[in-house]
Order: C-alpha cells, then structure tokens, then sequence
C-alpha cells in the first residue's frame, strides 16, 4: 500500500432537470461572463443549448458559444476559443458535452487564465500551469470521467500528437449530470464510454506493488456494475436507470476514488490506444477495447495475481487448474463481453489496419510520449509496444 | 432512483508522517493564525503535538492550543474555544484528533465566522449558518467520518441535549491521515470505530424508496472491509494495513459516496443512540452497536429485500427457506460480528441500565429533535423508540 492525496473538489449535481441549475451554479462561483463550449449539433438540435442559454439569461450571466469541438479534441479548435474567450473577457467556461468538450474547456482555460504563454507547452511538458479559469459541465456522454477528473488530453493536428496533461487546478467546480441526457447517444458511443470507463478503473487495478483492499473491492464493484448495464444498454438505451449507473460510474472511475494506495497505475493500453487515435483518429474507447485483450495476454504473466484476482472477481470465472489458466480465462470472459456490447477486439474489427511503418512509428510515438518506458502491471518499452501493436492487428 | 448532490472537497492527504505536511497545507489554505484544538494527553504525551506545532513553526504560523475536548463534546468546551479563537484572531482551526476534536473544532469555526450570533441556535435549528472558518484536521482515531463530513454533533451538557448541524461550509479543507497515529488505540475505541464507520454505510442502506447499484455494491464492499479488518485489528491492532483500510473506510462511510441516489438514509439508530449518549455519556460506536440489532428485527418485516440483501450479500448468509428467515439470519451474524469484536449486543452489555422513566424521557427527546418522526426502513414514532429502548436493555 501506497500513501496518496484524493481530491475531489468538483459539486457534482446528478438526476433529472439538472442543467436548469446551471446559472445558478456559475454565480454562486463568481463568475460573469460565459464561453459555453460545446461539440456538434445535436446539442443544438435537442434543444439542450437553449435551456442552458435560458439558465444562464435568467441569472444575469453574459455569454457566447463555441461549437464544433469533435472527439480527439484539436488544438486549432482550443486556439479558437482561447480567441474568443480573449475578446470577451471570459471569467467561466463551460463544457456542454463529454470528455472531448471538457478537455477542450480545460486547455482553453488554462491559456485564458496564463495569456502571455502558449498553451501546447503544457501538453508538450515543457512546463506546468500556475493557474486556470473555473470550469463547469453539462455532461452529456458518459465516459472519460474528465468531468471530475484533472486530466486534459488534446490532439495537435499538425503534427498527429495526441498528448496529456493533469493538474488539480483544472478540475471543474461542477458537474451537472442529467442522464436523459445521454439516452440519446448511439450504441456505438454509448459502450464505447462504458469501455473507457472500466478502463479507467483497470488502469488502476492492474499494477505490480502496493493494493489497498477497499480499493481492490470498490473497483471491482463498479466494474461489474458498469458491465451489467453495458448489456442493458446494448438493448434498452432508453434505459434512464442503466444510464445513470453509468453515468456516476464515468466519474469515479476517473476521480481518483479506485487508485487510492496503488502505485499511480499503469495506463500502457492508454498510452497505446493513444497512438492510434493520433494516427487514425478512432473512437478512444472502442480503441482501448481493441488494444486491450493483446496488452493483456503481453503482460499477463508479470502481473498474474492481479489478473486471477480480476477474472475470479470481476468476470466470475471458476478457479481453473492453474493461474495462468484463470487468469487467461479472465481476459477471454472479457473479449467475450466487449463482443457481446459490439465492441471490437482488435484493431481489424476497430476498422484500421496499420502498416509495419506505422507500428514502428506509433510505438516510438507512444515511447516518447512514455519518456521510454510505460506500465506497472508490466514495463513497456519501445519494442514492446511495436509487437502489441502487431499482434492486435 | 433519487437525484443527489455529491460534494466532498476535502483534501485527504493519506499515509505514513503526512503530519509533517501540516503548515505547509495550512499556508496553501492562506491561513496564518491556528487554533490547534485536540483531546486528551495522549496527543501530547505521543509528541504528535510536538511535529504539529514544529510544523507550523516551520511555517511562520502562529498557534494557540486548547486540548480537554471529551467523547461526546461538549458545549462549555466550545465556549473556551471561541474565547481563545477570538482573543488570538484565529483563521484556522485544526483538528488534531478524532470526531469529536474536528466536531468542537467546526463549532468553534462557525462560532468565529458569526460573532454576533450565538452556536447553539445552530444546534438548535433555530437559524442557519450563514459563514464558517476553514478547518483542517490530524485525524487520530477511525470512526466517526467528520473529517470530511458535512456534520458535527454536540451536547449541551446543561440540558443533556446531543444536537447535530450538518452543513457543507464546515467540510474540512483537507484531512490528513497517518495510519500510525491510530495504532496506539485501546481496543474498545477501535472497534467502536469500526461500528461507527459500519453503522455511517448501514444508515444510507436501509431504505425504502430509491436505490443505486453501484451506491449498493460500493457499500457492500465498503462493509465487508471494515468487518475484515475489525476482526485483524482485535488480535493484531499494531496492523498498519488493516488501520489504514479501517481509516480510509471512515471517510469513505461518511462523505457521501454511500448514499448517492438513495432516500437519505434511515438514521433512526443514531438518533436513537443520541439520547443514550446525551444521558448516559456512553461511547458512541459501542452505543450504535448496542441498540442496531433491536432496531433491526423491530422494523426488519418493513424493509425486507433490503435486509435479505445485507444477509447475502454483506453477511454472507446462504438464503433460508424464506425472507425473513434470511434477514434474520442475518442481523444474528452481525450481532455474532459484534461479540466477535467485543461490542455490546444491548444496554446491558454497554453497561447503562435505564429505568422505564428515563426510557421514556429518550424517547420523547429523540422523537422531539426528529420532528416526531424519524426513519426510512421504518417510520419510527416516540412509541416505537420507547418500545426500541425497552427491547434494547
């Protein structure tokens, strides 16, 4: 067991109507004026953007909107805001959408908040932030947990990096979560948020060094809860129940809450998945999905109590007649999952088909963005990441 | 299913000599004049106090202490802080000890941030809190939650009222915990700990009305830690890990997470253990332990998938013949828990035997601080609390 500092400081606001608080919420933090950023049209279609407008008018807050943002969020999108934000004197920005739209909030609030510097230098870690503008969100995909989380993951264009960066000052001051809201999402997107949600939790879970059991316990309860209604979802989305398991799932998967006393997790299939999203530009977590299994079965024997500990625990596989063999059935049970939610299993399935040049140049990617090496549940290095990268083809 | 605010922006800074970090978080909180506030000798003579005050000299922060806090806090105590607090211009008030140091502590914040008003009327209900001064805490014993709860318990020992305020302005800035610090308990205090930290988790699951998987299968696992390690901790109390599980499960049991998306919980067997506490200054743990099996088959046959649940999943029971055999088998295997960790089952065993008249007199002062009525397993009303505290002895 590891020490760690939790913090959590984001007021999550969850249940039917709850976008209707959202004025309210921005003036009891102080702020003014509004950049409400959101993603494609279907914000504006549903009529979700209206009522927060609404929200917003009835409590005196000034504001403008920024649309646009698409999943692998781009720099020149955060550019624009950072523009707009500028002009207007921002004091508060305002994430409509998921994970794609919160980064994106999170990087234009970071360069508004420190004008003089450019905001990629955080993303290419040449240095750390001092300050960022609040944040608040209107969740409307329940997946990367970037609604309470500190991280921030932003795709350069120009040169296909797709690169992190975390700190606790980004965290956003709330969190309105309204899982009507995401009834509307198709099958794809919805499991591939419950795929990156159990993947923020496995992340966490298979490390080699210090475990905490409540931990190990909460973990593994909110995998299997995510799991179940996964398969709801698949057939009932309009399910509002099943929606909202997932949906306070997608944050406690992400907030901190299931690496308590771990060892920071290993996060490889991140990094890998990483790569490929910069390359290819698919969906994060049908991509984790599809890297997932071959990672697995890579790095299985060097972390082989935490994989029988899972596929006992979270898969309910029956003991087999060694733990190699429990610990593999494991990982089968849980392709066996991904396919029957529709998720891929490699990267054939995921639509890609990445040449030997293009394994060797995401391996190297991934390396560098690692500073070499990545994982706990294994270390990867360079050669390492080309040959998952080959064998999930 | 209900909706729900979660909100729990405390700092936990967890693990070995993270007191040493305590003037450096006081400074972060922008602090500069502390009012260190603990209990007994114990603090001192462990020389905890000493590495508290060596910190906050490191830091340039000025410090007065005020020690003598008892189980049980007490109103005149919190008069003496006030005294202090306002005498020295506190800014901050830390905590170095256990529910009852951080309950005093946030009186006393409340007490200084509205100088014109007096405490009481917040105990008393008669207004709200408008203000509270930042409190951090050195958490020292494992139980009551307060560290990063909402809610603070005091008795005017005058009248023999024990009154709860529970507001989010007096959460903790941040908590530090060190396991260590909590290995030279006795025995009794931890394991009325344990009972505590249970009862928080147990309180928010028997209801009737909404509930949540993932809150359910959160609390569970939550549960049958906490019982694991009470046992450990019985035979081995010098354990770090198991402390440190049974520390963690504190804050984990009282700051929310356990009752998303549920009623609001019961809370009838605190209420009920309130009055004991005021009348008979018992520990409070103990007491909740002496009075749950009683409230259990008393309101079982109105809340009985719950019950089955907490049997099987919880208890490990193998399901009986019919429900309520399950339920029972159940609360018997906590009381049998109990025995096990040398808690009391009834009255007796706490060691207070209340005449039919003082009965009476709880059960007309809980039914009174309850509104006449209090309970989500089951309306309890002042007759039944008689009836409870009857059984209970």
């Amino acid at each position: 067991m590891f020490g760690f500092t939790y913090y959590t400081p984001t007021k999550v606001v969850f249940g039917r109507k709850t976008e209707e608080q959202v004025g309210e919420l921005i003036l009891k933090e102080g702020a003014g004026k509004v950049l409400v950023h959101f993603g494609g049209q279907s914000a504006v279609r549903s009529g979700l953007l209206e009522r927060i407008k609404a929200s917003l008018d009835a409590a005196g807050i000034e504001h403008q909107e920024l649309g646009g943002v698409v999943p692998n969020p781009r720099l020149s999108k955060v550019r624009e805001g950072i523009e707009i934000g500028r002009k207007m004197g921002a004091d508060f920005i305002l994430a409509v959408g998921g994970g794609s739209v919160i980064d994106s909030a999170k990087a234009i609030a970071y360069a508004l908040a420190e004008p003089e510097a450019d905001v990629w230098e955080l993303f290419a870690h040449t240095r750390q932030a001092k300050k960022c503008l609040p944040v608040g969100t209107v969740l409307t995909i329940a997946a990367a947990g970037s609604e309470m989380s500190n991280s921030c993951v932003i795709t350069n264009e120009e040169t296909g990096e797709k690169r992190s960066y975390n700190d606790d000052i980004a965290r956003p001051r709330f969190a309105i979560m309204n899982p009507e809201l995401t009834v509307t999402l198709p099958d794809w997107q919805t499991e591939s948020g419950c795929a990156d949600i159990m993947m923020h939790t496995m992340e966490r879970y298979f490390v080699n060094g210090g475990t905490m059991e409540i931990t190990d316990s909460i973990a593994e309860a909110l995998l299997r809860t995510v799991m179940h209604n996964a398969e709801i979802l698949h057939h009932d989305p309009a399910n509002y129940e099943a929606r909202a398991e997932v949906m306070w799932a997608s944050s406690l998967a992400h907030n901190g809450l299931t690496g308590c006393g771990n060892d920071g997790g290993d996060f490889a299939t991140h990094m890998l998945e990483h790569e490929m999203g910069g390359m290819f530009d698919v969906t994060h977590g049908a991509g984790l999905a599809a890297i997932w299994g071959t990672w697995a079965r890579y790095v299985m024997k060097d972390c082989l109590p935490r994989f029988v500990r899972y596929a006992v625990n979270v898969m309910g596989v029956e003991p087999k007649e060694n733990d190699e063999a429990t610990a593999l059935a494991g990982i089968e049970a849980m392709e066996a999952f991904y396919r029957r939610i529709g998720m891929p299993t490699n990267m054939r399935e995921l639509g890609i088909e990445p040449t030997e040049e293009q394994i060797l140049e995401m391996a190297k990617s991934c390396a560098a963005a690692s500073g070499g090496v990545k994982g706990s549940a294994k270390k990867l290095y360079c050669a390492d990441m080309a040959e998952i990268y080959r064998r999930a083809r």
